[in-house]
């Protein structure tokens, strides 16, 4: 079912380039038998132009309209789980529990994304109406066109094709090209067919869903660069995110690029938490080793103080070792992973690791002291690992916390009353985070409105949005107010009667009412 | 009372600089006896490091006490207003009529984000709760941080020191550095020493506004470059706009600027509307030289169609031959519409202007077959001045709203039956602007929850935000999530009891209950 070809307002792109890639077995580094061509730059004009094209009546559909698509890609998705999954698996290497997982997560996604469309008021209506002396005036929400969204390689599934960037332009009622991961080219292929499908049965435009795969970079830049695309989704690490971000600001035009570019999500523990809590290094060894680090928001950072500090950091490591290797999604990741532990090695990071076989886990020790004289070592080390930073004093975590630069996640775990005597920690450290945690692990990024899964830069290139839950439509809208528009040719959301029953602020209350 | 000097941290500056500059008489051009001081790098500097040293208890203050701070700066203005409306129409030349108005809308503007903030739901809390097996989730918005924000030329008060993008950082929780525009530098003093002395007589720090003097370009381009400054609040030319983007999008870590940058603002009349309504070329003259032709909003495009083209012409013509030649806030701004106006006459557009003097109102004529062959024309000229465009048939006409380039507005003219026929016009339009008018002329700009005074590039960097009305507070602030956070250590308006009794989406439902 898998034919390696770009799919393009509804067929397959019998490519001209000669250029084309593979994939491979995650667990074993065999390339795959599946050749996928690359995009050319001719594909990448063609499936930006007819995005643009269709663009005008895709925005016009209903909330209804786009909620019941959505509802058919998941029913697309469900009936190829089997093939899905099973490629999953060759080329991510993850085990049949996260796969499960990951395509729950998924699938629940695009429910609540249904769910927000069929609810309706995402729009944000707001009316200025009936005022003496003034206009009419009505504004809502409307989507922004064409996106571009590439496929993370941490996530096939929930960060990929059908992930929360397609699903939330998609919902807002923008065309989407999608970058295909080259990790996973099969993975995404087939959960773009079940897209395609699902847009025909609708009776949809073909153009809202191209999919494109690539290997070289190329693909990507002159996707962003093209002028008929008006936003980017991305999830990855900082090289490839801010290079994406500035080729989008030296456009003519300048677009938005949303990228979630990684974080090394601190755990803070104050000092009388760190000596009664016994569980503390089990938890932690296993969030450091989920998926095997492959995370945003795996805990990459351990700042602590207080007396108990030498047994914490003895336990820790004691568990750390314990650790087996696991497979990485490609021998890339897992390469990297240990060119940057012996990089921090090299800088004075005392590492803990059990064997000297590629994925393994590891525990970096080092003093504040040393980190405050060279804060590079801060940088993400991608993989089953963190590194602990030492405090002498509880003032000494309090400068660590502010030297660090913006992070998708902080956690300050302490005993109720040490919590409430270091406000400053937890007021500096508010600053840096998109999402403050005070039990548990930043693993595990709950699907909801309240979710925030975004940060200060770094961590992402906008953190007024979040790329995860349902206000991630959010990047995709923008906002137009109709002044004096006769009421026939007002969208269905401004008209006096609401007869989508939205909630809309009507002359400066929140109501259901009618005008 | 006016010093001259730049107010940091709630002193005046001795500048060592000796760089300085005057304002001038906007009726005579004469220079002003008050010398004003350039800021200084070191000045610039200290007042980033102070507003990032207050920003962490001034964004911890409650939205009651904010709201307290702008009636305040209401208060001092009121007091002041005699001596700053002097100062005012020396500097801008505008009439008395303008000046009050402008005065006016201004205090309107503060009242309304008081209100805002009185009422408290802007903060927008979502909260995900009591969910079996989910964690605590609480999220808000909150400031961003310190911001830049630069006077504008063209509304000495509405959009300056006390205009729309300060206080609505101010209310948002942001310290501001204001720099001055130095057209008005003598307006921008007596204004900013209203705001500053409703901080002191508020009891909060005097870091949360600085006023910065500067007639050199390089004092707003340092002040984008500081790290510590979070965002940037602009109105005025393209170049300049785009400049200080340029400028934040370069830095390390890149910020967000919301540049309000011009437009044409097109009026397009269909043949029917042409035809019957006989106010047209009056309303339409009058619009054109309102403030002589220096608002954002200025219809600065006509684009008609259908038989009473010429008769239409001929008398919007006739009208803005009857019109004077008036004031301009400066000099150079009368000296570029002059530049501007030879420039597309260069390019073959037919000039009716009723004298050769400086300012004086002029309309331009050109065939849409002329104009798609040379789209520059339609750049904008800043002042009384329209350009008309003659179409042959309706699809030209679509094809005009077709290459024209992002816009703050549009406006359609039609009978009601034309409008319905002519769907495809309004979609195209729409994508084009931040707002569409049916109606009147899109000068006047209400400053109301439901307006929307932005739109695509060029017209301002991010559509997705207004510089006008409540809604602007959101380009200040970004989300936090809190999870599993002690009742007792989360922010009021993610508490249990919503003591502020705020709306807040609480388990997807839009409530004031509490938890």
């Amino acid at each position: 079912m898998i034919q390696g070809k770009s799919v393009i307002n509804g067929k397959e792109v019998q490519s001209k380039n000669k250029a084309s890639f593979f994939t491979y077995n995650a667990q074993t580094s065999k390339q795959l038998p599946q050749q996928y061509d690359n995009a050319t730059l001719e594909d990448i004009d063609y499936s930006c132009e007819v995005a643009a094209q269709v663009f005008a009546d895709y925005a016009a559909t209903s909330s209804a309209t786009r909620a019941a698509l959505l509802i058919q890609i998941k029913k697309e998705l469900e009936q190829n789980k089997v093939a899905i999954l099973e490629q999953y698996q060759l080329e991510s290497g993850y085990p049949d529990g996260r796969a499960q997982g990951e395509f729950t997560r998924t699938l629940g996604q695009i429910q609540s994304f249904a769910d927000l469309l069929n609810e309706g008021s995402y729009v944000k209506a707001i009316l200025d109406v009936g005022i003496e002396g003034a206009p009419d005036l009505r504004k809502m929400h409307f989507p922004i066109g064409p996106v571009v969204v590439f496929g993370a390689s941490n996530f096939p599934l929930a960060f990929s094709t059908a992930g929360g960037d397609t699903i939330s332009a998609l919902a807002a009622g923008c065309p989407v090209i999608l970058k295909g991961h080259p990790y996973h080219a099969g993975t995404s292929e087939l959960v773009a067919h079940a897209i395609q499908i699902a847009i025909q049965k609708s009776d949809l435009p073909a153009g809202i869903f191209a999919h494109l795969h690539g290997e070289s970079i190329g693909v990507g830049q002159r996707l962003v660069e093209h002028s008929k695309v008006k936003g980017v989704g991305f999830t990855g690490s900082y090289k490839a995110g801010k290079a994406l971000y500035d080729i989008a600001q030296k456009r003519k035009e300048p677009i938005p690029v949303f990228a979630e570019m990684g974080s090394v999500n601190p755990i803070f523990i104050l000092p009388n938490r760190l000596a009664s809590d016994e569980s503390l290094p089990v938890d932690l060894a296993n969030s450091i080793q989920m998926g095997t680090g492959q995370f945003c928001t795996n805990p990459g950072l351990i700042v602590v103080s207080g007396q108990a500090t030498s047994s914490f950091i003895d336990q820790l490591a004691s568990e750390i070792l314990k650790g087996e290797p696991a497979t990485m999604v490609h021998s890339n990741i897992s390469r990297n992973y240990e060119n940057q532990l012996q990089n921090i090695k090299n800088q004075g990071v005392t590492i803990h690791k059990g064997s000297l076989d590629a994925n393994c886990p590891a525990l970096g020790v080092i003093s504040a002291e040393e980190v405050l004289k060279n804060p590079n070592i801060l940088e993400e080390v991608f993989g089953p690992f963190s590194l602990v930073i030492q405090c002498a004093t509880t003032e000494e975590l309090n400068t660590i916390a502010e030297v660090l630069p913006g992070q998708l996640t902080a956690t300050i775990l302490g005993e109720p009353n040490e919590l409430k005597e270091n406000k400053q920690l937890l007021a500096t450290v508010q600053q840096k985070v998109g999402r403050l945690l005070f039990k548990g692990v930043p693993t595990g990024v709950a699907v909801s409105p309240s979710m925030n899964h975004g940060g200060p830069f770094p961590a992402s290139t906008d953190s007024r949005f979040t790329s995860v839950g349902t206000s991630s439509i959010e990047r995709w809208l923008r906002p137009v107010c109709f002044q004096d528009c006769p009421q026939d040719l007002l969208p269905e959301a401004l008209k006096d009667e609401n007869s989508l029953q939205i909630f809309r602020t009507l002359n400066k209350q929140l109501t259901k009412s009618i005008v």
